[in-house]
């Protein structure tokens, strides 16, 4: 899983992860939510390795997030024993969940009385509930002033011997979606009120509970987390070009390169060709100010570190295996055929996972749960 | 690698394969390949799958193309002794051409003079030169008209003992941005006018060589194949959503489908939410008519095979795990948490990739070298 191997040399795309950045990152979190006197369960969907994990723990994480019931193994079965699978149960893995609620304190999340009295009938064994709530993103969660359905499903926690309300889970995705602040706080603040009627209508009955909230630029970016007990940020362990157009990190904060060797240079259009495409970053693009669609930025690299984003150099296009860079004049009379660069990614989860590892620029090679299974 | 396990239930996302389709498929190509007088060398970045390919040897294919070095090592071991390799070359794996050029026939494609120096300096033996020709596309390849720099190439060719000059190869990728016959016949015959230029100017002193063309929207559509040799579609083995609405193919052909479960369900604004997201499907996304954008059209599935597309119930958001599915009002009412749906992909080469790997609908496990590695 680990192992020391200097890349002297990068043959083919290779994800550089800077440790250092990491912990800071890391850090910079956790002391975040110590000073707000939030819980924090970070969100391990981003890097999904063990060891990153353990950075984690160095900093006093304990608890932690998921994204599916494969993951919750791969964390649960490796010596994490507090963590919330925070995706809509999926009642095919009935059994897995109550395999590793055997073992582990498992929160599934859940967004319908129907699936929580499947719960209640499954061989699941004790288990912690969050209940998933649309404050706004409209992606899934029961709506918030739909108080209605919210209290059958509590009534069902209530009854139930095994079923222990953790609480309300959100998660704000479109200040995804939005630039700056002053706009990420707009939807954090409205959200965390919204969740403040929910707590102030179920407390007394249905309390104690936890508030959970918390995507990566609102932890990122706000200083005001009244009504929140816990957190949830998963991207800011790496940041990426999309957190940095918002506002949530500056490029230093960026952990995550694909360093790729170039193959081709297209003098009159300024553009090389690199061999690293959309099965290496990924398909996620960023729209810049300006209307161009970018699929990463170019940095320079010697793979031990890599420098500041390159000025007016980015990937324009990508297709399976190549990437095409529309480069900076000077970028472009400088970089030839063989040279290797990197890429700083626009979404490092989507990275990552194609990648399904990582190297250090310190040359030891860190894990990726996608190099084992999905 | 293979092996029967009837897949009774789906708990996670899986790639469906209709063997009977993707057969059908093969056969049509290799069909029109025969009527036209072509050579056929499909290219194999599609499917990446030892056992399809197989499907296409049976239908008299010995010949093929990939789009890396890795690819090339995935077939060139495993009996396939014909192999071009349509990507620049990346002079960091010399070693690697070298040992496969030992052992089969090896076709590597360059764009610069530069690189054709270094690959004869190189310990690579005797190989052939396919010139990645740009007639129009943009992204990589030297331009048609440029014919200093391609005389300079063919001269490099010409004089070395060990460059054997295949042909000129073109992909014409911008025919996957058009709609309909006209137009991408238009980007074709335009191609192929502009080879035959080449063909005229060339072929007495460097001759004789191949014209290699032909991306699945025109090998699917056109009729007109003159001043053409030779045609390496690839896509048309399970065909998608990009291909039907380019034109290409009939819902009928699509020859893969994402069976995913549904997990939640939000009345009020007619969606679902099934587990199957970006690291399923991938981020490519289609543009309807309509001005919507989504990732993926639904239908219904026993597992034994899949319906015709759902009308309006497209896949509309997707996050890592998350898809979003905006349903027509009768699909809506009929679906809930716990069914299993299929998803008719955006772009099938890049699901593949990400899934790693095949079931059919008669049960059997089928091999995709992402599964093993990239």
């Amino acid at each position: 899983m680990s192992g020391r191997e200097k890349p002297l040399s990068v043959k083919r795309p290779l994800l550089l992860l800077d440790k250092d950045k990491c912990i800071r990152n890391i850090r910079f979190m956790a002391g975040k939510a110590r000073k707000h006197n939030l819980l924090l369960r970070p969100h391990f969907k981003t890097h999904q390795s063990l060891i990153t994990g353990e950075w984690f723990r160095d900093e006093g994480t304990d608890r932690i997030t998921v994204s599916s019931m494969v993951m919750a193994h791969y964390f649960g079965t490796n010596g994490w024993d507090d963590i919330c699978v925070a995706f809509p149960f999926n009642i095919h893995e009935t059994d897995e969940a109550a395999a590793l609620a055997a073992k582990i304190r498992l929160h599934l999340t859940v967004c319908s009385a129907e699936t929580l009295r499947i719960i209640e009938r499954s061989s699941i064994g004790e288990i912690g509930i969050y209940i998933k709530t649309d404050t706004g993103y409209n992606r899934t969660g029961v709506d918030w002033d739909d108080t209605g359905s919210i209290e059958e499903m509590l009534e069902i926690i209530n009854r139930s011997s095994k079923l222990d309300f953790t609480g309300f889970m959100v998660h704000n995705g479109h200040t995804y979606h939005v630039r700056g602040h002053d706009e990420v706080e707009r939807i954090h603040r409205e959200s965390a009120d919204r969740l403040c009627v929910l707590r102030k209508k179920f407390a007394e009955r249905y309390g104690p509970f936890l508030i959970s909230s918390g995507d990566t630029p609102s932890c990122s970016m706000s200083s005001g987390f009244e009504g929140i007990d816990e957190i949830r940020p998963g991207n800011y362990v790496f940041y990426d070009l999309t957190q940095l157009h918002i506002g949530a990190c500056k490029p230093d904060d960026i952990a995550v390169a694909l360093a790729v060797p170039v193959v081709a240079k297209h003098p009159g259009r300024n553009e090389i060709v690199v061999y690293g495409g959309a099965v290496h970053l990924s398909k996620e693009s960023l729209l810049l100010e300006d209307g161009t669609r970018v699929w990463g930025q170019v940095a320079e690299t010697d793979l031990s570190s890599w420098s500041d984003p390159v000025p007016g150099t980015w990937v324009t296009k990508v297709s399976q295996e190549h990437g095409v860079i529309r480069c900076s004049e000077s970028f472009f009379k400088r970089t030839g055929p063989g040279d290797i660069i990197a890429i700083l990614p626009v979404h490092s989860c989507l990275t990552a996972d194609l990648m399904r590892g990582y190297t250090t620029t310190g040359g030891i090679r860190i894990d990726h749960l996608s190099g084992y299974q999905k």
